[in-house]
């Protein structure tokens, strides 16, 4: 910094492709301040350091900053001063406040220079492999191929669909940062990111051909002469930058919020004419989005191998549970990934499994570590929330599943959650509906009591690749995208009593079409997890007929298509558990 | 045209004040058409003219236009040109299109220009008064002011809080043009445009005084002399631009959202320095949209009115068609009328009622005339939308009731409206939700069917003012503004069967804190509006038992509130109407 005389960096938790969960290469912000948290932005001033982050990490933060000298910036309360006014009252005007222009959108960037009244931001290349020995490196794993039988669309046909938004636009080659957009865009997978299905690469797509620059020690011989028949040529990661170069005379489209900052000022400085694509979520984004009924399918098909697992796993919780005998959250944890790893088609976890028992459960985000974990018994709830990448299709779910007997206040919890999750699923709305407007339907059962839950209610789930995905989602802050036949997406609604148990019920569902009246199309959704929900937690007087109805279809679907693929027993088990209430 | 060197002219339904119901004097699109709708942009060429309007008027448009030579444009239909598309294909590139900046906005100009590629907005004054004989002057009705006992707030105090808002901005003055805004901020009622409570004026809000532009005649010597004692000066409505050159060393606040294009060239042209105010919706906007609890008295008092009125006027009704006479829509509006003008604190009507039979209940928009005026029998449903402006308040309700045996499938369309009319007024929210996300609720009965009503389903009511103002609402489109303790608006779900029949069920609410919780703060509606509702039509076992009690609670308000002012007959009629279910 001294020497480059900038006051003040700026160390965000993201990498060169704006990835939600990153690499260990790329958590630099967690190098420099030991907290662990997905999300913080740490600020270095000559004198002094802050952290901001948000009111699920508060307590870690405080936990894992102490004794580091690092300020914790508590964002969201109102005591607490934005990054920029913090930055204004310790620096002169004028002051100069470096960060790495990789890691930042255009987009933001530009967001960020706008608060910045009277500092300039100026970004820098990458200044952590230097101060940052041992730096992990990026992996060097196998990628693998989709056939269309489990994609729908080869990747010759997904290309045709981006050239022609690079027409629309008259744009000579569009370049591409998003790992899983280009995932999607070549049929390609990897496990570069711990839980997502993505390999570190770029793409350049021209009207005539594509480039994928990706280490290519990643791909056989034979799947590089694939690509180049399909006139898509193999470039290495590390030329994409210089690669930039050979584009000055180009016209380049790019979608400001997916590219980086020093990438985009690298092609100004070269001349390039930059156009913004008209799809402000991007257009990859927005075709991936609607899934294909053969991606409709395979998700169909992840879901019985998932409803497998997690009926033989709480098949044999019970039965230790039964027995006299004790788990833990981490065994617990262990044993669904044991369950679930025994299907042909599983690749990984989707996600880190939230196992939450009694008050943990209370913990939205809750991570289960060694010193966490605590004894599971027969009382109180179980939160589980965990889902997997099989090679059709991805799942997430939580279930929330009463060991012990529960008491009236436990059970009405659990029934306005579950009733609110049923309004949700069976909701009915015209073409248009974004997600926003829903949102309040799985709230309501809650909010007749004042009860509410402070996270979104329902997130886009890739298919075979990232668990979080957009362009939609269903939370009260205004989304534009509407729902559209195809999209799929969870419906979690959940309620938190810290100290003492925390319920979510989280099933995946897809957009359909729902017929036409004379008032226009309606679309609906069809609920595709397939898992029993704990009906001994239930109180039948809170739900309505209707919701009932819904409970009982769902319970007869769950054990119509779990039990051709269970043991005698298995099925037996299962029957119990989805009887009709 | 032919001398100003333009090549078209934009004809819009507006006048210098935005305002949405317009006086005669700016019926210029109507004039020069014969279109008479609320909404409508007429577009000259000197070869052709066209019309632009949505689909509540294509039926009235085409009427009204036949033989003029104007083409209609049916906007919202896909094979319909835009606007520009329209001029762009007509005229060579580098066009010059006219338009009365004072009947524009900055905004408004600023959005037409960038959709006319290749076109240029010219702006000019005012070219009407020309070629309009006998243009209709302006009202020079009376002007009147509301005591601080009706307004809860004085206007000296309404004035620091505009003055604030300059403060923040470091502006030497605020211009306001918007006429529902003047007259809030100077508790000033006047009657210049048909069933609003407003006047035509300007006003300058500065830190020591302020300046109200407005025909003196309007005004008594002691409310000219009154207002002088706080510092606000009375000055001719037409000084108002000549006055802007006074301005021309101010740094001057605006919002360019309600300000006219002309008065902001005007400006620029002085070298004025001018800043958009901070409130997107205008500071007075936001605050008149919350009502203190004076204003919510006098709502309170001014249903109680209208509710004496419309039992006594759908008793008379009732008596009329059992003696086996007929009456028609067009006296049917009137009888309304002399009903409610009984009371004594009535000052007119806050929109042109509409009284809709059979049929024509399903026109959305429906306003009798002599002509479409029908026969009303003791059969189907009679859909009647009205209110009025009281001295304490304004009202804004919609009954229909059955004046025959409703059948089955009326009697499922009845209950369906009122269901999600009884979801939305019995709603419970975070603070913090906006209309937008609450819309869903009143919907989802009808959607549950697939079937729908293509309208907003709530707006604001101003106190005394317009029927309609913002800055809020209770719809699909994204509207930001969050809902607030004292909003007060209207919920009003409705069905329409085109040839058969129309329902809607509209009661006026006000936001109130609903609690707080480990959660939050809770908010709910109170239903304001006082008419029984037509139990005769409902079936029963379509409604929760929540719902059943929602709707039992309000009748026994209704009867409760409303009996007291009644004479016995009356009372034991409206006893029977509002009977448990």
């Amino acid at each position: 910094m001294q020497n480059t005389g900038l006051q003040a960096l700026i160390v965000p938790s993201s990498d060169c492709h704006f990835s939600e969960y990153v690499a260990d290469r790329y958590k630099c912000r967690e190098y420099l301040s030991g907290f662990s948290g997905s999300t913080g932005t740490l600020v270095i001033t000559i004198n002094e350091a802050a952290l901001w982050t948000d009111s699920r990490y508060f307590l870690q933060a405080e936990q894992q900053l102490q004794g580091s000298g690092i300020l914790l910036m508590r964002d969201g309360l109102e005591s607490t001063p934005s990054l920029s006014g913090w930055l204004a009252d310790r620096l002169p005007a004028g002051s100069r406040i470096g960060l790495d222009g990789d890691l930042f959108s255009v987009e933001s960037i530009a967001a960020l220079q706008s608060g910045m009244n009277g500092l300039e931001i100026v970004p820098q290349k990458d200044f952590m492999t230097e101060i940052w020995p041992q730096r992990p490196p990026l992996s060097s794993a196998k990628v693998f191929f989709l056939s269309d039988e489990i994609t729908g669309l080869s990747s010759g046909k997904k290309l045709c669909k981006v050239r022609q938004a690079l027409q629309i636009r008259q744009g000579d080659v569009y370049l591409l940062s998003v790992l899983d957009q280009i995932a999607w865009l070549f049929n390609l997978r990897g496990t570069d990111i711990d839980y997502n299905m993505v390999a570190f690469c770029y793409a350049a797509v021209f009207h005539d051909r594509a480039l994928l620059f990706i280490d290519p020690q990643k791909l056989t011989r034979t799947e590089i002469e694939d690509l180049s028949h399909n006139d898509i040529e193999v470039i290495p990661y590390a030329g994409f930058e210089p690669y930039l170069e050979r584009l000055a005379a180009c016209r380049i489209l790019y979608n400001p919020a997916q590219f980086s900052y020093n990438h985009y000022a690298k092609l100004m400085e070269l001349g390039c004419s930059l156009v913004r694509e008209r799809d402000k979520f991007g257009i990859v984004n927005s075709l991936k989005g609607i899934k294909n009924d053969t991606e409709i399918e395979g998700f169909r098909k992840a879901m019985i191998e998932d409803g497998i697992a997690l009926t033989r796993f709480y098949r044999w919780l019970e039965g230790l549970l039964k027995r006299g005998a004790v788990s833990s959250e981490k065994q617990i944890s262990d044993m669904l990934h044991h369950f679930r790893s025994q299907s042909e088609l599983f690749i990984r976890e989707s996600f880190e499994s939230i196992v939450g028992f009694r008050q943990n459960g209370a913990i939205v985000h809750y991570a289960v570590t060694d010193q966490s974990s605590i004894t599971v018994d027969g009382s109180g709830f179980l939160l589980i929330d965990s889902g997997a990448h099989y090679r059709c299709g991805t799942t997430d779910i939580t279930r929330t599943v009463h060991l012990g007997t529960p008491s009236e206040t436990e059970k009405i919890d659990f029934t306005l959650v579950l009733a609110g999750h049923i309004d949700l699923a069976s909701a009915r709305f015209p073409a248009g509906t974004c997600g926003t407007q829903l949102d309040i339907l799985a709230r309501r059962p809650l909010l007749d009591r004042g009860w509410n839950y402070l996270h979104g209610t329902g997130h886009g789930v890739g298919h075979c690749l990232n668990v979080h995905e957009g362009p939609f989602a269903v939370r009260k802050d205004y989304n534009p995208v509407a729902l559209q036949p195809g999209m799929v997406l969870s419906n979690e609604p959940g309620i938190y009593r810290p100290g003492r148990w925390g319920i979510r019920t989280e099933n995946m569902m897809r957009v359909k079409e729902g017929g036409e009246t004379e008032f226009g199309k309606i679309l609906e959704f069809e609920t595709l997890s397939l898992c029993f929900i704990d009906t001994r937690s239930i109180c039948p007087e809170l739900l309505t007929e209707k919701q009932k109805e819904f409970l009982n279809h769902y319970h007869s679907e769950v054990y119509r298509k779990l039990s051709p693929h269970l043991l005698p027993e298995e099925a037996l088990y299962l029957a119990e558990k989805c009887r009709a209430i």
